[in-house]
């Protein structure tokens, strides 16, 4: 097999770019007065106009031979029957079956998350109805979420986003990071026996959490109360969780066919049904069933995750994007940017192909954003008169709450941004300028209900997932991580005085020094 | 003149740029002992060791004939004795006089600054002693900042930074978005008789903040308060603010020589002096002071802003950055990079130069961040195993609040990440290999004080102006922001029934065919 970057498909498109150098997308509208219905599509309630992307019809038809020179639907093939897609670490990536119907998925997985599902059912009645009490017998009236990566960002990003479909006033609350500011400033206003506390923690052995944990336990303690009635765990590892002392009636499982950052529709999602109470999680979970059906038995080119993920190799790999844009037009998902970022760039943040050789092209851009219209008054200025390509995806969400007359505003900013962005302006002192041409998405949800927001989450999963298979990459391990925690583990010592590994670096031996002596 | 790329400053950097093409940074710190203390310096209590860029003495000795090329020295003065540098609005900017001590600064910008901190005294002291009441008689407990973008970012991402120095029970909410989701989430749980809402727009005329202006102003209405006393305006046109309604003694001035995203000392930071107090105000401003007379006063070799706006050109415009990540370790500081995010790019994110012409090399990079050790489960993966080279501003705060050995975690990671990132990992398998080489800063903070912040955010301040004056470009307009508004306006009649323009695109039109409908 030749080279990605040396085969027929990945040549063509080459080509194909350079012809296509100085096509603007204002000439292109003009052109076809069908461009924006030519290229849109719907699926699972979404609506996807990628329309002010740079591209011709021939050049989706060269992005489509390049899915196909890649076996994209052999991998689709793959993937959804519990293939061990995930090759570094020998596993299947089955998280589309956290989220299947009966029948959907074989054993042992429909079971497991059967099971799963009835222990959250009872778990979040018996909070939600007040009657899990904390041992002193008080109600339980905030539920703290020590977690980090994977454990945090989607269960923190979903509550966030479902804010105005909450019915209930339980308190919810989400601490990651290491820093003990975190877990300080969360806990500060709360009752601790009022409290519950969920430790989720795929192995119950991430440093950050565990500190969390064991300093929550404290407060507790210091409280006059029996820490293991405050507690439940989201655990791969129910040994760990009840040597700390979680009961095992509230120790919910993780698998390892589901990693981190696909994890959301599991039980880390507990946080998730105790805002929005089980109904509301299995909405989620139906939004993204929708998308993952559409995915697996849709053509590609009516196929809304292969399209987007082909249009992001095109920005990436052909016009030279390094980065990518989420501006989602809804504060309630300003944490859906951070979110993406993780699915996004630990997936295919890689250098190494699935046979072991270094790429020589780009894999994952750098996913940033914000929630607009604040980005306006922020860094849009870049966009719009940079010196940088930056695709954008606009997420504008219109239904349901988000139908009153008032939006208007906020939705006529997306698409004057979405606009401006690609059409640009000519006129004026040269300061004015703003060349144009800068690519973007428009997504459409119908409102920012459960289940159009878990129909958008799996489309950036399968997006992701396209990605990985052009680039040959495995998109379900992430060994960067490792050397850091290891040179943590030695760090962490000599900041309290025990010597260094005798081959530190001086920048390393210089800071630990100045950090030693602060006070 | 010839062209900047064309210049002999430009085209040795190029030379050298090439020469040291292979370079490792592991190397680096192997052939010399002393790099850790060569490569760090000190300036308003901060220390930074740069000792993990990829230069050389070399290196620095060029960029600093980069620096006399493009006469730096003489547009720090122009800077300092409020010539117009913001030359396309021919205003000054001047926001150094903000914190400027007593016969720092002429006339008019001394008086102005004198009278407004002397109006802010009176004001803050009155709502922190409880004295200034709403209509009803019920002492203020909440303020509520309505500004976006500049109005916004500074004290919100300053009073969250600060909390653990904050000493009083006021809450202090910030509602920026043009989405009504916001302002409704903030007030939710709010008493209108209680609540005191600040209006920040240099203009008055911000179309999201007159919006939640309005709707602040209705939730009072609806609670049968007069408004007029739950209101304080920061602007520069006060007769807007009086016609709104807002008592003319609660209005705050701001200056054509305050660009908005340089004008959290101002009375814009009104929060800040709220919750910290004005001794505390006081500190931030003092802490810039500092960096600007080190700014001003000192040697390039030596200069804290100089290096780091030199080693970000250096990453930029020859290494080929795209991108710059800041990571503060420290969970109060989760909003910095969103404020860098729009300090550096709405100054840089330029395309042509002060003559007009296109520039020919990149300007401000795309920065993004998030507060460290999150991102570690989260992104991390990319810059160790990513295809992009991705330079990373590390950020510690250490002594003070944050002196305690539990912080020893936190620290040892940061440390970890930079070793891990610049050394890298060349055993193992295939996919465990870390390239390393990532060129790093650490920053540290002698904890998160007041004093630390405000002189932290000068470096920035004047790292941006360092950059602006290499690239030859107008750091303190934002033109680019104009077209996007002017769109919108015409665009949002068409979402409740309007004709749109006769010229406008199909994907446009197909968009607000679909929004229109909603329900």
């Amino acid at each position: 097999m030749p080279r990605l970057t040396a085969s027929p498909a990945w040549t063509a498109l080459e080509a194909h770019c350079e012809a296509l150098e100085d096509a603007r997308l204002g000439d292109m509208f003009k052109l076809d007065p069908q461009r924006a219905g030519r290229f849109s599509i719907e699926a699972a309630g979404l609506f996807l106009d990628y329309s002010k992307q740079r591209v011709t019809g021939e050049t989706m038809l060269h992005l489509g031979a390049l899915a196909r020179q890649a076996k994209l639907a052999d991998w689709i093939t793959k993937l959804f029957s519990g293939k061990a897609v995930n090759d570094t670490e020998n596993r299947a990536a089955m998280h589309m079956a956290l989220r299947g119907a009966a029948g959907d998925y074989p054993e042992p997985y429909a079971g497991s998350v059967a099971a799963a599902l009835a222990q959250m059912r009872g778990f979040v009645a018996s909070v939600r109805s007040g009657s899990l009490r904390g041992r002193s017998g008080t109600p339980i009236g905030a539920v703290v979420n020590i977690g980090i990566g994977g454990s945090d960002l989607g269960p923190r990003m979903v509550v966030h986003a479902l804010r105005a479909a909450t019915d209930t006033a339980l308190v919810l609350r989400f601490v990651s990071n290491g820093d003990p500011a975190d877990l300080a400033a969360k806990i500060a206003d709360l009752d601790p026996a009022a409290t519950l506390f969920i430790v989720s923690s795929k192995t119950f052995g991430t440093a950050e959490t565990l500190a969390n944990a064991r300093a929550a336990k404290a407060w507790l303690e210091r409280a006059g109360l029996d820490s293991a009635a405050h507690f439940a765990a989201v655990t791969a590892n129910a040994a760990a969780a009840t040597a700390f002392g979680i009961a095992p009636e509230h120790c919910f499982p993780i698998w390892d066919w589901v990693g981190g950052r696909y994890s959301v529709w599991s039980p880390i999602g507990l946080p998730i049904a105790l805002a929005v109470g089980m109904s509301g999680f299995e909405s989620l979970l139906s939004g993204a069933r929708d998308m993952d059906r559409h995915f697996r038995d849709t053509p590609f080119e009516n196929n809304m995750p292969v399209l987007l993920g082909l249009l992001g190799v095109w920005n990436v790999n052909f016009l030279g994007a390094g980065t990518e844009v989420i501006l989602p037009y809804a504060e309630d998902l300003r944490d859906l940017p951070a979110y993406l970022q993780q699915l996004g760039m630990e997936s295919n943040g890689k250098h190494v192909d699935r046979a072991g050789k270094e790429v020589d092209y780009d894999t994952s851009p750098v996913l940033w954003g914000m929630a607009g219209s604040n980005g306006q008054h922020a860094f849009h200025q870049l966009l719009h008169q940079g010196t940088h390509l930056v695709p954008c995806d606009f997420i504008i969400c219109a239904g349901g709450n988000e139908a009153a007359p008032e939006y208007d505003l906020l939705f006529a900013n997306a698409l004057a941004q979405s606009a401006a962005l690609a059409f640009g302006k000519n006129d004026g002192e040269a300061w004015e300028v703003c060349p144009g041409n800068q690519p973007s998405n428009t997504l459409l949800l119908p409102g920012l209900s459960a289940h159009a927001l878990g129909a958008m989450l799996a489309l950036y999963e399968h997006k992701v997932f396209v990605q990985s298979v052009i680039w040959n990459i495995n998109p379900f391990d992430q060994w960067g991580v490792e050397l850091g925690k290891h040179i943590a583990r030695a760090i962490e010592p000599g900041l309290s005085g025990a010597t260094l590994p005798a081959d530190t670096d001086s920048s390393t031996r210089q800071l630990v020094a100045r950090l030693k002596r602060r006070d």
